[in-house]
């Protein structure tokens, strides 16, 4: 599931919040974006923080990342021993490390700093819960979007043929295994196993123009996020800064036959936004705005 | 007039944030530290951001400077062309530098940088509203505290006498001028004036154990805030980290005779901080808490 805690774009409106999304994947917790004050917004919903193992960082305008120091002292002060990943496009690094010496903090556990691939579909990481590949974004300074894809799920066990499977070999067959019998024969594993439940997948774009090279790599995920900082009245704004409108974001949702599509990263000037939401409804019809501290399942 | 707009410490507790004051001194705004979040706090209070011409930041530890950057950002995305002075120990300028450059950033509007000076008692600034200078805190990095001091303001003109002082010469006359009559001789300045009101003084401690040798500085300030991270019975624990308690922060305002006593920084272990004015009150009864958004007149 995602839980979106900032919606605004770089100049904040009163009421939203920079980028920062927390995914949770079987209860490991994965932020992405770390804008000002996500700290903040995790201590509202109630989120403890050490449950947070990777930081996805897009890119290094300051509403994408400048939580993140205070997020790291946070963690630190609050005795975290376990290892924090940070992801993030060059430069990440001495801007925490000259951050951290002027403070004189050093930290109680290991942070390791990966630097974004360029490119997309490269492997950001992957663990025993997720696969996280890249997307080229299209902006002003190198930015990079993620697809968080759910590891393969185990096959699940036909009922009937469970008590033919002694026991220290079930998990042999749910990964694809036949089973040997003591005759020496063997029963294939498509007789004992169904087909295990597709994994899940999410991808996060923001921010970036109208990129139509990335609906290959994202067809058919099941949630999209999708920055629309504007509405198609604004187009020419949308062009100049490198950002897309809500019109954009429907027609890389529909093209790349997405499940739905979250929007998010709104400029200032929209006090409600149910213009954007509608206008990318216009080409997909399963699109709804990103709202701050709200959980949605991913399904 | 002083606005806290953060009174919590380093471990930002549900309710509280970090450090950040706002002085307003005949209408020019002055920001004294400027903690993780206080563009959305100063937005909230309805602060037009171009007023304020000066940080001020007492030492490098995060929640005394993290809302810096972003600070500067939005200064910038909202079309700043004033000046903003910055004054803050060694090492903000390339803390600031490099995230600038990261997200490729070109300010429209001279940022300039003043490393602070060591030692009590140097002038920090001054302007036509202020004159500040520095106190050497005692803390785990080098961190100043500032004693901001209203500038000289200009005799009153006695009524009854102002019938005498022609248009053009009030001003040199309010500034301390005798009199030239048309006939040669001169009405001293004593008779045509009285004293001004006299310069009114705002002093900010924070963060620091207790430091008598700062009394003398602050001598006869009208409003000292000082930070109680702790109460007595967490002594241990402020002398290790470097705080005060309560009570310290009593006694230097009691010895150096202050006017009034504003307390915060408060350790997040308090939930609410009845305990700790109280303890600050065994010592000196004109103590207060620091309450976010609540603007007090220095008086």
């Amino acid at each position: 599931e995602i839980t979106p805690l900032g919606t605004g774009a770089a100049l904040p409106a009163r009421g939203r919040h920079p980028s920062a999304q927390l995914l949770n994947a079987s209860e490991e917790l994965y932020l992405i974006d770390c804008g000002e004050g996500t700290q903040e917004r995790l201590r509202r919903i109630g989120v403890n923080f050490m449950r947070i193992g990777h930081v996805f960082i897009s890119h290094l305008h300051g509403d994408h990342y400048l939580g993140l120091v205070g997020l790291i002292s946070t963690m630190h002060l609050m005795g975290r021993t376990r290892v924090l990943h940070v992801h993030a496009p060059e430069g990440i690094g001495s801007i925490i490390d000259i951050q951290l010496q002027a403070s004189r903090t050093y930290l109680r556990f290991p942070l390791k700093v990966h630097v974004l691939p360029e490119g997309s579909g490269q492997e950001v990481w992957s663990d025993r819960f997720v696969r996280v590949t890249s997307l080229a974004l299209v902006h002003r300074i190198p930015c990079v979007g993620f697809i968080f894809k759910e590891a393969p799920l185990p096959r699940n066990l036909r009922k009937e043929k469970v008590h033919l499977i002694p026991h220290f070999m079930r998990q042999a067959v749910k990964e694809g295994a036949d089973l040997a019998l003591p005759d020496g024969s063997s029963l294939p594993n498509e007789e004992l196993t169904t087909d295990p439940m597709v994994p899940r997948s999410f991808a996060y774009c923001s921010d970036t123009a109208y990129a139509p090279e990335l609906i290959e790599h994202l067809l058919g995920v099941d949630l999209l996020y999708h920055e629309a900082t504007f509405t198609e009245q604004m187009s020419g704004r949308a062009k100049e800064t490198m950002h897309s409108t809500a019109r954009q974001a429907g027609m890389i949702a529909r093209d790349a036959n997405v499940g739905r599509l979250l929007l998010g990263h709104f400029s200032s000037r929209y006090k409600d936004v149910d213009a954007l939401v509608a206008e990318a409804r216009t080409v997909f019809p399963h699109a709804q705005a990103a709202e701050e501290g709200i959980t949605l399942p991913i399904v």
